[in-house]
């Protein structure tokens, strides 16, 4: 970590997740000044650590000029909507209705730029990660949830909502008995039969104990190439970054490729099908995409 | 049809299906001053014959400044490959790797839009149908195949190749036995199970000649409410639009939202809940969706 500032602008980044929020200030080159990293408990006690960070930071490296943050959600992005910039109802107890943005508004006086976790981390692999000059791609997380970050030319796509492909429809797996599913609402949705919680469902002693030959990681291949084949066939994107704990097996990567390349037969460009190996990807591996990301948002929303 | 194009600039535009083409010629403001449908033979028979089109129009009504084209596919839409403008490998007998965009400008001496069909469709659905004014949303078509345009925040997506949405994966219903599939790469994706050509697989008499009580449509509306979640979920659009010979059976679409509504399970942003009757709608009766879009193509590209 570096320790001196120059005199270039400062920017502040939060990665808000369910479990850490993790704090930076940064230069506009990108190298870090100052980091913390804070447990998610109460939302008053979290955002006013994460403020203390800023404050007491900035009373040695400098003023940052704008924060950028990527936050668990579901999140409210519409900024015509009263409650933009607040976590919506959310099963992350007492943090439903929390307003975030204003939060760091009132308490750091500079612009504000928030998105999703996924779209934070999408900018970080597009900014300093593996879709670095690929300005058309799917970032995945495949954790606790399923969910994605997307990029078409350049620009993180929205919609309504917020894209949710963890709660896409898909076939349950003939060899995945019984049903069970870790999703509340879908009973065969990605999320529900592959995310990391939907794992550890189907096994008392918990997924990290069971074995690279169990056939659970076939069923699991199975599941995440149909949905890189469906992000496929919809988004038509350069490049599926794949990230989360549950990739960390390292075996998985090798098994999905296949498994796609069977599912999708043929039926795709070139890039995805000869170039499979530069199509499926795993996520770069420092852990700070999110960070980087949200440094990134953070960049385009100050006053230059 | 108007008779008088005034002084203002003239664009052509053709909806180049695999039945026919339709040519025409308007003035900016939209009104229609000739309009020609020929029949899809040989390439060389066809495009002469738009050629031929334009030339003899261009004569009495004046001289078109750009053109846009929606064509069947698939096509190639990267500027930067050779065979960039032409159809790529096709079913369509004697049409493959035909050079569309260079037979045109040659032809016609113009700057030359192209894009798929059913962005065409979704570009004039945007521009006179009924997604005016909504800048994100999904055009679907179920007919002999399914496909579907894609505009979010005004721009219709693109990636490497192009969306291939009816080529998503999704299960059997269980009741649809025995297994067919329509599709020769997939057993089990939307198109070959739910486009008009899987169900006349499913019917030697023809789907035109079931009735509306028949379990195939309770079957067909739990396909197309499934693509309906997935493009929610993965677009996270205002809206989507549904046309295509299919959709013009009725019953169809009240069957289709309530399976939504049954799928979707309340995930998903009120707009496309309570407001469903507004997101899942029928693209507009008129059929010149794909002429109004390829105009809207060709205003894009003309030298103003």
């Amino acid at each position: 970590m570096a320790n001196i500032s120059g005199n270039t602008t400062l920017l502040g980044g939060i990665e808000a997740g369910g479990t850490k929020f993790n704090c930076v200030i940064a230069n506009c080159a990108g190298d870090m000044l100052a980091q913390r990293v804070i447990p998610t408990t109460t939302p008053e006690q979290t955002l006013n650590a994460c403020a203390d960070f800023f404050h007491e930071n900035q009373a040695s490296v400098g003023k940052i000029s704008a924060l950028g943050i990527g936050s668990f959600g579901p999140i409210e992005l519409d900024k015509r909507a009263p409650a933009y910039g607040s976590i919506k109802k959310t099963p992350k107890k007492g943090w439903s209705n929390t307003q975030i943005v204003g939060f760091f508004k009132d308490a750091l006086d500079v612009p504000v730029a928030f998105e999703t976790d996924v779209n934070a981390a999408a900018m970080g692999e597009f900014t300093a990660g593996v879709a670095q000059g690929c300005d058309s791609f799917v970032y995945v997380t495949i954790g606790t949830g399923i969910g994605a970050g997307v990029m078409i030319d350049g620009k993180l796509i929205q919609g309504i909502a917020h894209p949710e492909v963890g709660h896409m429809l898909i076939a349950h797996h003939p060899l995945d008995e019984p049903k069970i599913s870790s999703c509340p609402f879908h009973a065969s949705c990605v999320e529900g039969l592959a995310s990391g919680a939907a794992l550890n469902l189907r096994f008392a002693e918990g997924i990290h104990e069971v074995r690279d030959n169990h056939v659970i990681w076939d069923i699991e291949s199975h599941y995440l190439a149909v949905l890189c084949v469906n992000l496929t066939q919809t988004y038509s994107p350069r490049k599926i970054v794949l990230g989360g704990g549950v990739m960390q097996r390292e075996h998985l990567l090798p098994k999905i490729r296949k498994e796609f390349l069977r599912l999708i037969n043929g039926y795709a460009h070139e890039l995805a099908i000869e170039g499979v190996d530069d199509y499926l990807v795993l996520a770069s591996a420092s852990g700070l995409s999110g960070v980087i990301g949200a440094l990134a948002l953070a960049k385009s929303v100050r006053n230059s």
